[in-house]
Parts: C-alpha cells; structure tokens; sequence
C-alpha cells in the first residue's frame, strides 16, 4: 500500500497544470469522487471557471452483463476543449465509457482525459498522467486520522 | 489575508464531519469550485457515495438587476437529506440563491448547508460552520508555488 501525501500531490498538481497548457481547456470535468480535488486544484492553477462534475456506477451484475451508468452529466454545449479528470486510470473502463458517451453526446467538443495515476495495462492511455501506479494506492483525502 | 493551510483544513474536515453525523445525509453537494475540495474530503470520510456539484454564476450587470443562475443542478429525486457544502459562506446570496432553488424544485428532500468559514453579517446562517471569517482567506488550493 502506497501513501499518496497532499505533499506529493500539491506538485503533481503544478506539473499536471503545466503539460495540460498545451491542450488549452476551456472546461474540466471532474469524475465523482475520486477526480473532485484534483479537478478543483487544476481549475484554480489555470483559472478555469468551468468546473463540473459527473457520477458514474459500475454494474457488475452476475446475471446480467456488466455496465457503467453515468449521469448527471454537465451541459457542454458552451465548451469547446474538454479534460476530463480522475485520480487514478486503473482498468480504465470508466473513463473509457464516460469518454465515449459525451463525445456522443457533444460531437463538437474536443475531450482529452487526464489522471494522476495510470496503469499501463489500463483499457486506454490517459492522455495526461504524471506517474504509474505501481500498488494499492491510498489518497490523502481518504486518510483516517490516526 | 489569512492563509488557511491543507493541514488546519484536515483537522477542519474531521470536525465537521463529526458534527454532520447529527443530520445524517445520504448526498453532498458541492458547490463549484470553491466547495469542490470540501465536499470530496467530507464524502470519503462519512462513506456518502453520492456527491454530486453545481455551478452558478452572479451576474451583476448595473443596467439591470443582479441575479444568481444555477446550473448544473444534479438529479435529488432518490435523496433524502442533503448537505450543501460551499469553503465560505460571505455575502450568503450564493448558498441562499441555491437553497432556495434546490428546495423548491425537490420539495421531499430535506437540505441543510455547511461552510467551513462563515461571517457573522451573512443574509443565512449556516447549519453547519467551524470557524468565524476574520479577513480575507487565501485557500490552499489556490495557493500559488513560491
């Protein structure tokens, strides 16, 4: 198990920042819970007003086949470059299946999706990432006191 | 300016979280950007899995008379008692604007608001607060590097 600190992450946040200034977003959307305090640090370090949020479920049912519900889904008819955040890409079928749905949904936007943490055996390649998962992470912002 | 560090934040988080139990909610909302971090600190250690966000925007054009939109305004209908989380309660016109929005529009749902900081003048008194405004508040996430 893996202690990611507030310390590590607070400089992950200003190389993340830093590398997603190429794509030049107009909105970052955060993937509920895990995206939620990295998308608001990205927001405020590159002065992007445009925060949301997303939820999804992973249905992993036995009788039935598995599938990922996602919604309440932000307007983005007023965006036009997109990242889409989480904490960790790990199997990667979350963002996988958000991805696909809002550029179903929103054709015109261009999205790119970004995480702190990938996996290299991961369903997709995050476009932004600053470092592997090499074990079990434990966030900060999990963390019990004492 | 007072500059509120992750570390009194953390112990903050722990309080507040402590004192929400007495509500027991089954959803948080976070009100973008600044409740963002909040709200996914509370969320992880009340072990609430719905935690949703909403934008909104105060527009104070001279011409005509300020108004408070709220967008983004996530799906309550399988809430029962919600908790809307904001890093400030100022002015209080924000948190009451969207109180009031989110009641009327969920009339079964039972909301209650919480801040971190809270001033004493404010038009609403939060249900939930830690600690009193005395100046300016410079966040840690918004916390420029050097």
């Amino acid at each position: 198990m893996i202690f990611y600190s507030y310390d590590e992450f607070s400089k992950d946040v200003e190389v993340m920042a830093r590398d997603l200034q190429s794509f030049g977003c107009d909105t970052i959307i955060a993937i509920a819970r895990g995206g939620m305090t990295l998308g608001h640090f990205l927001a405020e370090h590159m002065s992007i007003r445009n925060l949301y949020s997303l939820n999804s479920v992973h249905y992993d049912n036995q009788k039935k086949l598995e599938y990922i519900k996602v919604y309440n889904i932000p307007d983005l008819s007023k965006s036009k470059k997109v990242v889409i955040v989480d904490d960790i890409i790990d199997s990667g079928e979350t963002m996988y299946e958000i991805t696909l749905l809002l550029k179903k949904r929103f054709p015109e936007v261009e999205f790119k999706n970004a995480a702190i943490f990938y996996k290299p055996n991961s369903l997709i390649k995050p476009d932004f990432a600053v470092k592997e998962a090499k074990g079990w992470i434990e966030f900060f912002w999990s963390k019990a006191e004492n």
